[in-house]
């Protein structure tokens, strides 16, 4: 198998240029002195689709030979990288097809129709939705995309901690939230390639620590059944991300809900800006481990700000 | 009496430079899309206090003379104005009061007392305010500070505009709410001094329309007792400001309360940034009169974001 290196980051960069946004890096004189160390925010929540997940379906999109792509993408996911992928085919004018559980909600599901794609349901246990992308694949012979488990995605969602550290070069972290593992071992691809010697860690829920447990014995756990308020977060590492992870990220964080929730209060409350829960995982870990963070310059992939605004929940955080 | 003039926020701009943000201008495909207008949003939701408001404070407190300053400023609000107060009377070591009515929310006397202000507390109607004030004022000879009719205020105000029109030289229209009128009499000096032609409108709620009227009557009408989502807007219009609105300030919409709450849910939604109902006001007025903003490049200043997270106005939008 091949392995992205930091050089496809690089050509990530180029090749998605056009259709994402450079994202704005933040600062907050607030959190800096919650906190103890120097932070700065890469707002992915303001990227278009309103995650970072733009970034690597549009590389995956964009690197597709002619032939591949006049059949078209196809994906399986409820979430942003379903919307990413609809964004991106409908920029290069290819059909895409995206798998959903029947159980989906139908704003998620509208939403990637809006930009185009295709959606078919399946049955909402993950065998289901393998046996349907495997027929879509075989009846349209598009190319399928993976969320987080592929050479292009990976490269791409890079590309923000590039952006960032070009921004501020002299951090001693980049931290961001892992789930199946994109974003965080594209970043560490990014960070690495800097050559400055910045550490890239990640944080996750507590109660869904597969990646935690996978990196400290050097094996993929399968997800766990457990449910977090950071639904994104809800997947687990493949063979082509966790090889990098395990040569470049320093350590995996985990955090409680109820830290999760308040973190991604007191970054609404006090910079103002919509970040979904699983942004508020690195942040979360600001503040659960000071000793780590105290005096330290900081980055952190806020990683997208698409959330259910009739159903907030800072309930948890009272709960817990 | 004398009124401030463009060379006045010129100076404010100077004076207040260490101690505010200058804030990023923002722009959004999807609203541009929307509304068919080029929108250019001055988030001064993430100023310091979370809104515009600290910018006239600063100014006002920074303008006092030693002896003056030594006595303190004093003012009577519960919403920004007071946090600002308080904010500059700390950053300059100055005694300050803040009168606020007893049925005022605790985490709002919090905030100004955690700016290092003392509050003291007065019955709910207007003339025990007033009454309270004039005993403080009495017994430590501190400067009012009034929240929107203040020579210094309103030029320190009109920073926000002369900032946006720094950045974007070429705009059609700025747009403000309007209660009080100290914003909206700052931006009108800043827009008119810029020489450039672009014209100066405001929003307000209808409920609450009496800037409007007096605007159209071309005198000062008292505020009505009506409740808006836009809380911090049911003030009125004053005498040095209301000269300034009559010369410079092209006109004034009124928009519903439904209007208000769904534009504030879309810069939610959209731009991944939180806005206080007032700032939504001139966002509604884009969406009510199409006719006044398709195709014109249009600033407005998005004043504050200060919300209560646990009590969100979407109910209003469906009720309505």
């Amino acid at each position: 198998m091949t392995l992205p290196g930091f050089e496809d980051v690089l050509a990530a960069a180029q090749r998605i240029r056009p259709y994402v946004h450079r994202t704005p890096v933040l600062t907050s004189s607030a959190l800096n002195a919650m906190t103890g160390a120097a932070l700065f925010f890469k707002c992915e929540n303001f990227q278009k689709v309103g995650a970072f997940k733009a970034r690597g379906a549009c590389n995956a999109v964009f690197s597709l030979t002619g032939d591949a792509a006049q059949r078209g993408v196809a994906t399986h996911s409820s979430g942003n990288h379903a919307a990413a992928i609809a964004y991106a085919a409908g920029l290069r004018g290819i059909p895409a097809t995206v798998v959903m559980p029947d159980n989906a909600p139908p704003v998620k599901r509208a939403a990637v129709e809006g930009y185009g794609a295709r959606v078919v349901t399946s049955g909402s246990r993950p065998l289901d939705r393998e046996e349907m992308l495997e027929s879509v694949l075989q009846e349209t012979g598009a190319t399928f995309v993976h969320p987080s488990n592929d050479f292009h995605v990976i490269a791409g969602q890079g590309t923000a901690a590039l952006e960032l550290l070009e921004d501020q070069p002299d951090l001693d972290i980049v931290m961001t939230p892992v789930g199946g593992g994109g974003l965080l071992s594209g970043t560490a691809l990014a960070v690495a390639g800097q050559g400055k010697g910045a550490r890239t860690l990640a944080a996750e829920p507590e109660v869904v620590d597969d990646a935690y447990r996978s990196f400290r014995d050097g094996r993929i756990y399968p997800p766990t059944n457990a449910k977090t308020v950071a639904d994104g977060l809800c997947t687990f590492l493949g063979d082509v991300n966790f090889p990098i992870i395990r040569e470049h990220v320093s350590d995996i964080i985990t955090v409680s809900e109820a830290a999760i929730v308040r973190a991604m209060r007191t970054v609404w409350e006090r910079m103002k800006i919509l970040i979904e829960p699983s942004s508020a995982v690195p942040v979360a870990a600001l503040f659960a481990y000071p000793e780590v963070f105290q005096g330290q310059r900081v980055g952190i992939v806020l990683s997208g700000g698409n959330v259910d605004l009739d159903h907030l929940p800072w309930g948890v955080a009272a709960d817990r």
